[in-house]
């Protein structure tokens, strides 16, 4: 198992490679072939979004210990909306909350992103179409959300996407504890075992419809304890293999 | 008024400018500075998308008559959802339709393409920050959309997004007429005088939420007339001042 950071370098980026704590340049072509170059300090570097997507998927209601507890029947089919490009931040960066928007929520969630092209993908190759796993914090204007119908307003301001703090290549997400904190409190505490659409699942279904593309963000859904988030607040999403996603909340100007 | 061709040049694409017929090949940046230069065949040339944008932003029941004649009251605010940049195909490009999905339709829009980055754009400056405009054909899987609640699955297939067939720069776009033909029939014709919420509106609002980026479009909402297309069709979007956008239909593989 590995974990591919990518950091900040003068006005470009770079990715490395991290394995037992140890960072070496990643050479080459991340979405096709690359080997391990030389050392690189892990102190000091501005760890940013892992992919530039030009989607993100989300799947609403993919808990079946959310739904059991709202007390809604299980989805038949995957539930699906869109965050645009456009609302990606990185670890570290802020989430600027509207303040005319009313409730604001936090939603941890485990991603899978895309490591090649993907269109009408059969169940048993899905995994060959995931290049690893990453955390995504589906930030939410519920009263917006609650009001619209469609969930594009809510979900899809800009900053409200964080994405961290890595890509885990090789981690099987099975079975992986996903949490919430809000200023250190845990707030939502789960596993990908309670997911009702797995990981596979979703790949194919997905791309049944849209064709998905490297780098590419598959969002799985969130599961119980959502909620709010202020001006202020420091939110953290932690899954289990992948690491902390951390970013602070401001008032949007 | 000069109207902005994207052609094919090679295994690369190159612009066009188009004035009364005549074509010229763009110089420069579409996005920034350009110039007209030599005078260039239009006859055999392949017509692609005019822009290909990081997401289309749509508006649902964006035209007075439209829902009058459904009984609806005028939307508050405009409803937003999203086709993705994998959704859009060139003029003469086919609409591959899912055949287990149900009923497709066609729905006619005139489209604005951005310019330049926008956000948080004031209503008197929105035209500062407009392009051009175009056709879009929001294509629909009827039953799906009216299963879903979300609008992500049932127009975000790949193809359901023609765009084109150019873009028509110094246009008013106040009171253009709106058509969709199928097989050459009239299925829908409006004006845009009917939109609730106008071009500038519709920047301002959205870039209030989401930064839009050059090139992306907002497709302003389709008239009354609403109706099913099948493989075989051949369906065109008019937009007057624009030209035609036409594509056929053919069953998805």
């Amino acid at each position: 198992m590995m974990r591919v950071y990518r950091i900040q370098d003068g006005a470009s980026s770079r990715y490395v490679i991290e394995r037992e704590g140890t960072w070496r340049a990643l050479e080459g072509d991340l979405f096709g072939a690359f080997t391990e170059g030389a050392e690189i300090p892990s102190e000091g570097q501005k760890v940013l979004a892992p992919v530039l997507p030009s989607k993100i998927v989300c799947v609403g209601l993919n808990y079946r210990d959310h739904a059991i507890e709202q007390g809604k029947p299980l989805p038949p089919e995957p539930l699906l909306f869109i965050k645009p490009s456009t609302s990606v931040i990185g670890p570290g960066d802020a989430i600027a909350v509207p303040t005319w928007a009313g409730s604001i929520h936090h939603e941890a969630e485990l991603a899978i992103v895309i490591g090649k092209r993907a269109s009408n993908v059969p169940l048993a190759k899905a995994n060959d179409y995931i290049l690893g796993l990453t955390c995504v914090n589906d930030v939410t204007a519920r009263d917006l959300q609650n009001k619209d119908g469609q969930y594009t307003r809510s979900k899809g301001f800009d900053t409200f996407a964080p994405v961290g703090p890595c890509i885990a290549v090789g981690l099987e997400g099975r079975d992986l504890q996903v949490r919430c904190y809000v200023n250190g409190n845990l707030r939502q505490d789960s596993r990908t075992r309670e997911l009702i659409f797995t990981i596979p699942e979703l790949v194919t279904y997905i791309s049944q419809m849209q064709t998905l593309l490297p780098g590419d963000i598959i969002s799985t859904g969130t599961p119980s304890g959502v909620g709010p988030i202020v001006p202020g607040d420091t939110v953290t999403i932690h899954v289990e293999g992948i690491g902390a996603l951390t970013n602070t909340v401001v008032a949007r100007q």
